[in-house]
């Protein structure tokens, strides 16, 4: 059989839709956040990057780099093992009880990526609680859907960020079967927030666990970072809070937190956290360090919320629409996948400015957009000359007509 | 609903079987390997570790911590955004033209671990080819399996290793469904090897795409490291070879190679790729050192053998049963959890030897067993102290009988 000739005929569709995937080669240079070199054909050239999701260029801080190195000469590149077989180091434990401060909680458990945090918590959730409902977003990430498939449990959706639609769907279930109501915080494509409160009422009436996501709140929100439910002071009301250390903490990782029982649990029988490689004790070491930081100090939260506050001002004065939301994400909505890939290649090669388009699978068909993401460390200048970058080829496309 | 009840009930059935798990908490020290210290309630002490899958000590190899500290301090602590969003690294992309060439095929792949590599190649090759028919060792690894299960595709598992049933099994199918012959070749708790030549004529024969892991045997094996496939001479009649960076290569992450159209599909429609933070481009540059030094350098294989051969000489002259195979793993057969643990626990404690206690559901229940890995740096002393110490152990318990 031709396999070759299979994977290209899905390929060649992917192709004349205009989903296929690019990937941008970066070369990322410490100290110089948001920018980076991108090798291309013609060349590298220096580029701004726009869609980064070390949110706060914690990658680059110089004590955690520092941390990582010192922990990579003390001890290691990696961790020789799995958590059980002689792969627990010091590190990590000191990163868990790290984690668990952070969000209030008794425990925190580590897992090698945010996606594998929500994909083995919720699939064994799921699939050890008997008779387990767990009620989803709509909304919600792909690692949370793959994980609740994976674990065979009944599943029901609820309409994005809509309590009543909750509530109702948790009150046709039987009261005596276990129910989780799992959501995000923020969610990365619109940047709209969840009513975390409302949620947490209704689940709690209901007697049902509450799974929250604040994998793009975490080191972002509340005076600790400790995301969005830190903020809004319902950290200890939340069951599991999930986060992930590879975006605003700038290293790789991820993580739940919640009672003893619950992580001791998750650890004993979750598949995706027994049978792997533990992360290596320098990237908990890090992550560890970039936490800490951003635990005490808020100068970064705050000149990032000025930045963002400032882009959008910017392209408000210049017309250009965008999404509105009370996050750090700034989406400008094309509406096409073909005309989003060519507006980001004209940024690209005519200005020197770096966004991924966003395409299907990551967000809806006919949804595409640019999603820009200010940090601390783009300056007044990075901002205007995206802004007037933007504005030429709006003027230039005409595109703005095309766009809702 | 009181969910913590729920979680500590199965947790004290775990108890009551013998199969809760203990995390032995280390230190590695750099330049130490195989000592490191271990914290326990009394205090810390220095063991000897026997049951790493650092194999070869590579993780304390001054040119691969080098390699990390560098490419930390050039392009800082993390990746910055997912592949296709910000997070493809110059580094990344070396290090996939590495693995390449490694195993002699036209492309690789990179993930955050072997076991997201396994679950989600396998996950969206099972999904994605209509009618596809995945014919699965016994043996495999839960990473395989719960990639299969996910993919919702028919599976047929054959016996362990058993070329004959494979056959039956394949000859069984209709002709144009398409069917992918998932195996490893060296299993991790029996050491086992698999009888790939076998099996690639069987799978050719009957039209089949053949999955091997290689994870227990890249950087091991065949003259530049390629694993058992390369030793043989037949990695280039492998549809895919799966790795790690994690055990031989001392670092962390997993990868796929294969066509240059079979890693274009993957990377454009598997979930478990697509949707998570790349790799640390540092990690990538350390794996890529470990990698290109074990291609050159057969001094680090050579000497493990020589240890391994040793620690089984040793241990057959103190008439202690150990189980045959042609690899590095020399697990030592006890049959029964709580036993398992309990000389674990004497080893450590009163001879500083630390080998993890394996048990369900790492290995079948009945089959519980310590688990030696001999490395380059275990020197004879150490050999001598640990089968000095299990002489006395067997001697004092008259474990011996009890054992198969
Ligand atoms: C909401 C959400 N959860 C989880 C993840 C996965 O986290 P990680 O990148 O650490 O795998 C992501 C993005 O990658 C995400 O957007
Ligand atoms: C056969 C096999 N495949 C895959 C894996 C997963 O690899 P990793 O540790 O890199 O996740 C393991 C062990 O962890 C394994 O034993």
């Amino acid at each position: 059989m031709d396999f070759d000739a299979l994977f290209d005929a899905q390929l060649d569709q992917l192709k004349a839709d205009g989903n296929y995937r690019y990937f941008a080669e970066l070369e990322r240079k410490c100290g110089k956040f948001p920018k980076a070199a991108n090798h291309r054909e013609e060349g590298v050239r220096d580029v701004t990057v726009w869609c980064s999701n070390d949110y706060l260029g914690m990658g680059q801080h110089p004590a955690v780099i520092a941390a990582m190195c010192e922990a990579v000469e003390r001890t290691g590149t990696g961790a020789g093992g799995t958590r059980n077989i002689s792969g627990t180091n010091h590190d990590h434990l000191l990163l868990e009880r790290e984690l668990a401060d952070l969000h209030g909680k008794e425990s925190a458990l580590l897992f090698t990526s945010g996606y594998v945090s929500n994909w083995t918590a919720l699939s064994t959730l799921g699939s050890r609680l008997d008779n387990c409902v767990i009620l989803s977003d709509a909304g919600n990430h792909a690692s949370m859907i793959e994980g609740i498939r994976h674990s065979k449990a009944q599943k029901v959706i609820w309409k994005h960020n809509d309590v009543v639609d909750l509530e109702e769907k948790l009150a046709a279930l039987p009261a005596d079967v276990p129910k989780i109501v799992a959501f995000e915080s923020v969610y990365s494509m619109d940047g709209d927030i969840a009513p975390i409160r409302e949620i947490v009422e209704v689940a709690e009436k209901y007697g049902a666990m509450t799974y929250l996501d604040e994998v793009h709140a975490v080191g972002l929100y509340g005076p600790r970072g400790g995301g969005v439910s830190e903020r809004d002071g319902l950290a200890d009301r939340i069951t599991l809070i999930e986060g992930t250390l590879g975006k605003a903490y700038g290293v790789v990782g991820g993580y739940i937190t919640g009672s003893a029982s619950l992580c001791d649990f998750i650890r004993s029988f979750a598949s995706g956290f027994i049978f792997t490689t533990a992360l290596p004790p320098a990237v908990a070491a890090a992550a560890r360090t970039s936490i800490a930081h951003l635990k005490a100090s808020s100068a970064e939260r705050t000149r990032q919320r000025r930045q963002v506050a400032r882009l959008r001002a910017r392209l408000d004065q210049a017309g250009i629409p965008h999404m509105e939301n009370e996050s750090h994400i700034v989406p400008v909505m094309i509406g096409d996948p073909v005309k989003t890939r060519m507006l980001a290649d004209y940024l690209m090669r005519e200005w020197d400015i770096y966004v991924q388009p966003i395409n299907y699978p990551t967000v809806p068909k006919g949804t595409e957009r640019l999603r820009f993401t200010p940090s601390p460390l783009h300056t007044d200048e990075d901002i205007d000359h995206l802004v007037t970058a933007l504005e030429v080829l709006w003027a230039q496309c005409a595109v703005s007509h095309a766009v809702a």
